[in-house]
């Protein structure tokens, strides 16, 4: 009988071997935790559903086939110096988080778009301030990183009534977002959008891509929608442009250091909304699929979905 | 030449002229301000698109044969004992009040769904607290009201992947979301509802139509976004449903009086974001066009756009 290990948050574990099992009765599915330190039991590993494993960890299973990322990203994952790369290892695809993630950027562009973020900071003052929105069919919001996260977010974007383009490191298409590519596209891309929402992968590449000459090459006022990693920004330089008014505003759920220390200047700015990155979780419900559809596809031979390229680093 | 009054607030009348002038340059608009008071000058006015006009205004018009409202609401209206309520009275329809009014409530509902309206207010204190969320799919908004606003903000919540439903006082139809009429099917679907956006027009019959009785029907926990007007909620029976955790929150934008009093517990409630009247405002660029078409209509004897019926009260 085959075996999967899940690594998730506690109260997530049960609720992912629950979406197995009910998928692949075949598959053992057992708690990370509870499979003990033996050789026989980690020769006895063939799969592992994981969120942020031990460094070196994954290494020590000897008979293990496939690496299920529990999320989109895979930072969790290189961390590990030890990570056996030439194993077969996909990214999570889940309509539940594909779907929350597009409903954050929507509500974080929307909150910047009508100028809230301001009115949130200073409710308790009790101060009425009425502020005038622009129309947002005037207004263009660029989707940074336009894979399955991006694309979806960009058409909950377009529906709600913004001019929507995305951007990706190789060229793309859509059926009704213009896209740009590579670094002549972002350099024609940027000035032309009022709002920029971050879901490029955390990878070398693109470390602190929101640096101060990026935010220079913004529309002066831009706003900062970043639900991706918080690699992806240099915060010196968003805090100066946030104070200069080059940025006007910024929606941050990920930030270098998690939790976000409770005395880093994010948290009072006024200008700034913090969540505690819940962008988008993956739901066992509906994540199950993903993972048992991967399971299948290497059991028999076919194509893995989502499967990381580490060449291009996701 | 016919001549048309404007009265609106002061950076938006020159707006309104222009859109008025380009559309029909046969027609002298002018600003309320610059009618004067001479029994000539009230003699000279044909039509007049007014926000609040002070009480007794219209009625010492003679030749007034139609007036346009700068908003959606009429209560800016009824609050003139001498309204004359004989001439021809529209509604504003405006394709960026809609589409403003659809951001608000998707912005509203997603602020609820997202458990974000503690985190929003507790921001400043640095407090990481991580929240999980439910699936969209599985979550269920009632809008009621489901005129030409409540039919687009329906619809831009199911873009987002709610589940989606709304009532009106008389039957409709809508291609894709179910709708109730009536009390009875206002007693059907509220104990239905997660999240409850309120578009319904200000009237003696909807005066607290969310009472402690209504909020004791509804599911608990349930989610309530007024961007209809402040009349519609009796705000004593709200907070007491909050404070129990029969309401789970709400948005609010709209209050009995504006401003809201500085020491209104709203303010200050950890459940409450109040946001200054901004939910949707009237556009002169794009609202012109309804202008314009009402005046046509009503001089070629065509049918008039969103004729206000006042035995209905809108």
């Amino acid at each position: 009988m085959a075996k999967i290990i899940v690594s998730d948050s506690a109260d997530l574990v049960d609720r992912w071997i629950a979406a197995i099992k009910d998928r692949r009765p075949d598959i053992e599915a057992v708690p990370l935790a509870e499979l003990g330190d033996s050789d026989e039991a980690r020769a006895s590993v063939d799969y592992a559903l994981v969120w942020q494993p031990d460094p070196g960890f994954l290494a020590s299973l000897p008979n293990l086939k496939l690496i299920v990322s529990v999320g989109a990203g895979l930072d969790h994952l290189t961390n590990d110096p030890l990570l056996p790369r030439h194993l077969p290892t996909v990214r999570m695809v889940d309509p539940g988080l594909t779907q929350g993630m597009s409903e954050y950027c929507a509500w974080g562009v929307l909150s910047l778009h009508r100028l809230f973020v301001p009115l949130l900071n200073s409710q308790a003052s009790g101060a009425w301030q009425v502020v005038h929105a622009p129309i947002a069919s005037n207004t263009r919001v660029g989707v940074l990183g336009f894979g399955v996260l991006g694309s979806r977010a960009g058409e909950a974007l377009q529906a709600l009534g913004f001019q929507v383009c995305g951007w990706s490191r190789s060229a793309k298409q859509h059926d009704s977002i213009p896209l740009y590519s590579g670094d002549d596209g972002l350099a024609e891309m940027l000035p032309t959008c009022d709002y920029l929402v971050l879901l490029v992968p955390a990878t070398p590449d693109t470390f602190h891509l929101i640096d101060a000459d990026f935010l220079a090459r913004c529309k002066p006022g831009v706003g900062i929608v970043n639900a991706g990693r918080g690699s992806l920004i240099d915060d010196d330089a968003l805090l100066e442009a946030l104070d200069s008014g080059q940025a006007g505003g910024a929606v941050l759920d990920v930030f270098h250091q998690e939790p976000l220390p409770s005395d880093h200047p994010y948290w009072q700015h006024p200008k700034v909304i913090v969540t505690p990155h819940v962008a988008a979780l993956t739901y066992p419900e509906t994540g199950g699929e993903h993972v048992v559809a991967a399971i299948n596809a290497l059991e028999t031979g076919e194509p893995l979905p989502a499967l990381v390229n580490w060449d291009r680093g996701y």
